[in-house]
């Protein structure tokens, strides 16, 4: 299997029927291309809910055959599950908008968790979280990053100009912060203790999980039905809201922070993924894969 | 301490500043009888969410000594804390709407759990648990019953109209109705498997816990992150809530299910109430306490 499903490019031919995009333009295809369209879920424009859904790489697409993700210099797709990136932004820093950015940017616009002045915490800073702070910062929300790691404080602080940073194992810290944050994203996807991170809640506040943790989490009973806090999961974001994050990554002139590398620097890149060695995302130029 | 915060009565006697209320009044008091009334959570009428609430029992009151709850023939209480009881509702039947009522109606209507044709489950058929049922069925819902006691089916469907019944250990059943609902309120304060819970929940569902389990309980994190479904705990409401409910209750003409007892009879309702023997409230008469 070959996957990749935040791939962007630029329109070299369109089909006699395709009415939204021309050659030229700059487009982008997520971890969808195709659902059935007529669905409940479908109606209101949440693709990602439909069960007929054809993910980009490892479904069976319509004509029996497997996707294969966007690791390729040339791509087709039914122009429904292809976004516009809006032109004041670099390619390679709108690709993982398309997966990490609409991981985080759909709950904060499904749930609300858009209000100015309200309080966010951040768990983990890596490639959702990093845009997780982007979009709270650009939300007008107060931004505090929760992380094992003390050395991402001034990565959090200074880089990302985050307001405040805690470490999760800090207790004092914790206690310190309890009851202070309307929302958390939280995007670990380690194993770690989530009703901790529930105790950072003020009353009606919501943790999103977004990241994967390995094995079922503990919550006790009290830290929801104290206060009526919830927690909640989420998984990327319709097409139509795909959309709206990158008309709102336009206007605010936001992209993921990435390093771009050739074909070539690939196992290098995997290497350094497995040590968690990038900020915050590889995006590989398939313009440099050699024809043979 | 003497508790009893479900507390029906006929005004006998008011203040000099009190304008809500007239002697002869149906009134209640719930699980409240004061709060800050400045805070962010008074002001939007959350006043269960304040951290100066009085509870009716068991908390310092404003005078410094102690609250003693409702099992009593007087009772003062501020006029902002004291609800109006509808004058066709009896009163006995009202009683405990003011905290098993109010304990379900507020997240079926904070959390907007009242679209007419949605799908509610009930998990648990005891003195809350009935409320929902009731309350389902008034805003229109199918409401599934989800109980361990197959005794408990014919009660459920005949007397409360539920639309359906499901034993929660029955896998089959489980997996029939899995993604089914978009609604579960779960009232069993016992240990039980809520991830079991969360797979009959359709995308976009939510289960709320009312009930509280001794132990923390396990979610697995795809449970929530497939479908964007959340667990959000609740408690009681507050005071405008409280009275919103009760007059939706005399608009429907809905009331507990009670047996009325007198003072005589305390002993044995708490050996039954031990052996959960009681459909769904006893309700106790205090106008038979003998006075010394």
């Amino acid at each position: 299997m070959v996957p990749g499903h935040e791939i962007v490019g630029v329109v070299t031919e369109v089909g006699s029927e395709v009415s939204k995009f021309n050659v030229g333009d700059h487009v982008g295809v997520g971890c969808m291309v195709m659902s059935c369209g007529a669905c409940s879920f479908c109606k209101k424009q949440n693709e990602q809910h439909c069960s007929s859904v054809i993910w980009t790489y490892n479904s069976i697409d319509l004509d029996g055959t497997c996707t294969y993700g966007g690791y390729s210099d040339l791509m087709v797709a039914n122009e429904k599950f292809v976004v516009r990136i809006p032109e004041n932004l670099p390619l390679e820093g709108a690709a993982p908008l398309l997966c990490a950015g609409i991981t985080v940017y759909s709950p904060m616009s499904h749930f609300k968790m858009t209000e100015p002045g309200k309080h966010l915490g951040v768990v983990g800073l890596g490639g959702l979280g990093h845009m997780a702070v982007k979009f709270g910062k650009a939300f007008g929300l107060k931004v505090t990053v929760i992380s094992t790691s003390p050395n991402k404080r001034e990565e959090a602080l200074k880089n990302l100009r985050a307001d405040a940073f805690l470490i999760s194992k800090d207790m004092d810290a914790i206690k310190g912060a309890a009851h202070s944050m309307d929302y958390i994203i939280d995007t670990v996807s380690a194993p770690h203790d989530l009703d901790r991170l529930m105790t950072l809640l003020a009353p009606d506040g919501r943790l999103v999980l977004v990241g994967v943790p390995p094995e079922p989490f503990e919550i006790k009973p009290f830290s929801l039905i104290a206060g009526r806090r919830s927690v909640s999961g989420s998984n990327i974001g319709g097409i139509q809201e795909t959309q709206e994050m990158l008309d709102f990554c336009g206007q605010k002139n936001i992209t993921s922070t990435i390093e771009k590398i050739s074909v070539d620097y690939l196992n290098i890149a995997m290497d350094r993924l497995s040590k968690a060695d990038v900020k915050y995302r590889f995006v590989v130029d398939l313009e440099t894969i050699e024809r043979a």
